[in-house]
């Protein structure tokens, strides 16, 4: 049954796209089987992962197809990466309408050998289906990590700093400059931001380095304050965070000059893919070391806190110790 | 973002029908944390499958939620239970347009509950999207078996029996009974054709006992000759099929007492879901014991021929050693 005129059978698709990413990887089988195996290494278990990306949702039917691709596997990877996890492999389920072209399939395949180049990972399975919707693209990433050290979300501790990694709030500012609502932040600024929106940078060296150091981590994609509640739900505890010690990329800071009330969104606005990381005052020097021997910025912004009767239990505050009134709920679906 | 007015937002749906299929599994932490570690028994390792279904191909609008929870689910079992492995956990991919409302949710995960106590498996990990397009469900299901055992499609010997469990050809008929292309099997045969097309009944049993015993096996979700055909390919040989030994349902064989020219879709039709294999006649024997001991049907239906220089590898013989001409090709995407 042929849904598509405009692409080769799904066969073909597999075998000319999709089984070459399965090379060396032996229990991929190259793709011709119906299932893969995999073993962690001795002394090690899988961190798994899965989360799907919908076309009109988490990208434009106008992003090039080789930086969704990428962004559909990078955000399975920052989950790995905040865990403390090493990636290894993942499985794809690519749901595709049948207006998609050859030159699509072709495009985001390359994306994905790119990547697979870069985080040393492997495609082992997965299906490809025709939709009568948007293009629609579930991963499944497979990571190690030594048996019983994943990084939680639960784990924090009172007095315990705030870190995180990178610039915030770049991917929010990103998006609203493609909608056309951010201005001012002139040509290279609004690039980087874009950038920034569609091709995640996983901290995947950073991430299994903070096993051992790293009381709790989460990776930045619902929003900052979100994301770090998170943490203190599980973790039951509060935290509080100096805002302006929230570090930003230079267009963001072009960005907030114009309008100040865009901390609100550097603070709730997903994407960023960074970590936010809890850990020991006592070990702040070693996760500063740690940042400079990976040339990953790394920023204390804030603190844990015992638990509280308040129903928020993250706060913002200004440079004069202020609470700022944030939404602090980040993205949510429904 | 609330992006449908008629279900909790995404947390609440997550912690309300998703985080109790996790209870049981400590790796899964309680679907509170980013991801799910899991580990092999000793010996062992795991088998990866992801496959998805999209409401409008693979299943229908108004089909029962539950019984499309089941029905996703239980495709990827059927991959695990094809190459011997014993299921453990799953995790998925949901994505949901606007107009789904809670009790379709509550029903889809109460179907995923009962199939959970049925086959001892858990809900581990994925996410839930909105979705401008149909519902889209994306499994991976995680497996395990004794390492370097899983039962591959490449395997199977020239003079190797080809076996099938239970019935061929009654989900085909099925979805042509729920099309009303296919009458006269009457009310009762037509709800059993029906309820086969919905809900597969994945051979998790048998698959484990394989192992050493079956040469090659694939479950047959894209047509039996079709099915057969991936055996050929990846183990470089041809095989034979006698369609008068094909099992059929007595519903299905009311339809072909109609209508002969439907062995054709017995042939080709998919989505059966048994689990086609090869053994050497030395273990046939064996096989039927098996069979008896579990109560699950297994037909011998042809034999494993060495590799032919002609393009279509799969020959199905009429009771008179015709060869038959059917479209091997089977369902495909594109």
């Amino acid at each position: 049954l042929s849904l598509s005129k405009r692409l080769p059978g799904e066969f073909e698709l597999i075998a000319r796209y999709f089984a070459p990413l399965s090379a060396g990887f032996a229990g991929a089988f190259g793709l011709t089987d119906d299932a893969a195996v995999i073993s962690p290494t001795a002394g090690h278990e899988l961190v798994l992962k899965s989360d799907a990306i919908v076309c009109g949702v988490h990208f434009q039917v106008d992003d090039p197809a080789d930086l969704v691709a990428r962004k559909a596997l990078r955000v399975n990877l920052s989950d790995l990466a905040a865990k403390g996890a090493e990636p290894r492999a993942y499985m794809l389920d690519l749901a595709l309408p049948g207006t998609t072209d050859e030159a699509w399939v072709a495009a985001f395949a390359h994306g994905l050998a790119e990547d697979q180049k870069r985080y040393q990972i492997h495609l082992i399975g997965g299906d490809t289906d025709s939709t009568p919707g948007p293009i629609t693209i579930a991963i499944s990433a497979f990571g190690e990590i030594d048996a019983g050290r994943m990084i939680r979300r639960a784990g924090a501790r009172a007095g315990d700093k705030i870190f995180v990694t990178g610039t915030i709030g770049d991917a929010a500012f990103g998006l609203r400059v493609l909608r056309g609502e951010l201005r001012g932040v002139g040509a290279t600024g609004a690039q980087f931001l874009i950038d920034r929106y569609r091709l995640p940078q996983p901290r995947v060296s950073l991430g299994p380095k903070l096993v051992g150091l790293a009381t709790a981590a989460i990776d930045i994609s619902d929003g900052l304050l979100a994301d770090l509640r998170h943490i203190c739900d599980v973790s039951e505890l509060c935290a509080r965070i100096e805002a302006q010690r929230v570090p930003l990329s230079e267009a963001a800071r072009t960005a907030l000059a114009v309008k100040r009330d865009l901390i609100a969104l550097v603070l709730s606005g997903g994407d960023d893919y960074e970590i936010l990381f809890t850990a020991p005052a006592s070990v702040t020097a070693g996760v500063m070391q740690l940042s400079k021997n990976l040339d990953v910025p790394i920023t204390e912004i804030g603190e844990m806190l015992p638990p509280s009767a308040q129903e928020e239990p993250v706060e913002a505050i200004d440079a004069a110790g202020r609470a700022l009134q944030v939404e602090s709920e980040g993205w949510r679906h429904f």
